[in-house]
């Protein structure tokens, strides 16, 4: 494969991450879509149709999906853990549908509560349900995972393999708690590479140990195209500063701009947008990029 | 070039780490380069023999390279700015000196108060002086310039040249603000291969935003063994969680373990040391592997 001349990026900044934090208002985290859209943003994940229970900072999606000014040219996927996420997802009129199952038995219980072999059945179900509409089926712990050591991306592969086959339209591998390293990129791709799933797989990186931009740039050397980021690196523990969330969005773009591989986003914008998240939670990003800029910026900022 | 086998570690954190904080008494500075040494680190930039009104952090550099306990594998470094301080550095018995001039006027004139002409004869009175003690001269905005931006890494190798053509044993190229790019990277080796600096070249990356991994690794590729790093990821403003910085030592032999490439460095230990660092300046440090260890860890951390 060759060096791809653009990338795809999914901001999940909205979902994946606010997730974690305090109840952001369903205004504001439209506002943050919209935000996103404006800088070039041509793929979001706005919102996850969960127990607002279980996770207090996704309440209201249906009322997120429907304030958005949805524009023809951008896709707004949204999570779902089970069949009636799903049928909420598809009645609120999202473009896509992103529902997980993850290669380690343990986090998938803990996330879920099912059973691997259940939540393949579950990804079969909202396929068959989702119609026409895509459903991504996002494979965690794909690089390894906390609770099993001796897993790895062959056993996650074997899984997307599994649920591609139970009707998911295309399969993202995500690096859950950050364990993903150059090598374990290159295991994974070698091992789709031997299988269906090769075509679109998509990567969603997290920092936790500062090596998700590697990892993507490892990637896109490969021909991989397709990425999950977070305008501002948000998503992870806000215990290690820095430390986790994932890749963040203009991270990726400036790096990418610099390579000459095009996005379609604006970077300037996109900090734009960090700053607004920032606003929202109430303290700064990880993203270094979000504070200094691209390379490219003449000026100082003052912030 | 191939893929090294094996990488060597300048670990900087006692000198650019701790060189913004608040001074951390002389003892203290001790106890983190035995730390640094205890986790394998055979090269350490333990002191700057600059003035103590410029620089506060940095008193009292003589009394810490005297408190060391000198072990003969390790290669003990000090910064020095000038001709005075190469005199202290020598009285004192460091077994490498480290001397800055950057590639932008501007800053060089900022940092050391002297036109680049000027660093560049300084830097050859400082070799004729160290005699057999090695002269590492750090050219700094080496990819780039905040003041400069018509600055390139080809102007920064020709300062190299000039350098090592006026003495100084050997050269590293220094991403002063975080703004060197895998294509700068590639620039820079392209433009130092054609001359003289190309055998022995080192690189000291900051990580302003979020890059320094990924340009260390594609240097790597390229057959870069010599890196300066910081323990923690310490010496960037701390006004930006995990935004500035050096390179984090423990990142990137985490990284190297996984690949393979040897740097005699437990990343353990390291993370101990790192642990020491927040001790030291009273805050957590930006790095993630110093909060959730490296991928190999199997008990999770309760820090």
């Amino acid at each position: 494969m060759s060096i791809p001349s653009s990338v795809v990026i999914r901001d999940v900044g909205p979902r994946d991450g606010l997730q974690p934090e305090a109840p952001v208002p369903v205004a504001d985290r439209v506002r943050l879509v919209e935000a996103l859209v404006d800088a070039g943003v041509r793929h979001v994940e706005v919102a996850a149709f969960v127990s607002p229970r279980a996770v207090p900072a996704m309440a209201g999606a249906a009322e997120v999906v429907a304030a958005i000014d949805r524009r023809p040219e951008v896709t707004y996927a949204a999570l779902v853990p089970n069949v009636k996420g799903a049928e909420l997802a598809l009645a609120a009129g999202v473009d896509e549908i992103t529902v997980t199952v993850s290669a380690s038995a343990t986090y998938n219980e803990r996330n879920v509560r099912m059973s691997i072999d259940e939540s393949v059945v579950v990804i079969g179900e909202v396929a068959a349900l989702a119609g026409a509409t895509r459903v991504d089926a996002v494979v965690s712990c794909a690089f390894g995972s906390p609770y099993e050591p001796e897993l790895g991306p062959g056993d996650a592969v074997a899984l997307g393999e599994r649920v591609s086959a139970a009707g998911a339209s295309r399969v993202t591998y995500a690096d859950t708690t950050g364990m993903a390293t150059p090598r374990l990129v290159g295991q994974l791709l070698d091992a789709a590479g031997a299988g269906t799933t090769a075509a679109d797989l998509g990567l969603h990186l997290h920092d936790t140990r500062g090596t998700a931009l590697l990892n993507a740039w490892v990637a896109i050397e490969r021909g991989v195209t397709r990425f999950d980021t977070a305008v501002g690196g948000l998503g992870g523990s806000p215990f290690a500063h820095g430390a986790g969330g994932n890749l963040a969005t203009e991270a990726l773009v400036a790096v990418l701009d610099d390579a000459g591989i095009a996005t379609g986003i604006d970077v300037e914008r996109l900090v734009l947008a960090a700053a607004l998240v920032e606003e929202l939670v109430g303290r700064p990003v990880p993203s270094g990029v979000a504070h200094a800029g691209p390379r490219t910026r003449r000026t100082p900022t003052s912030s």
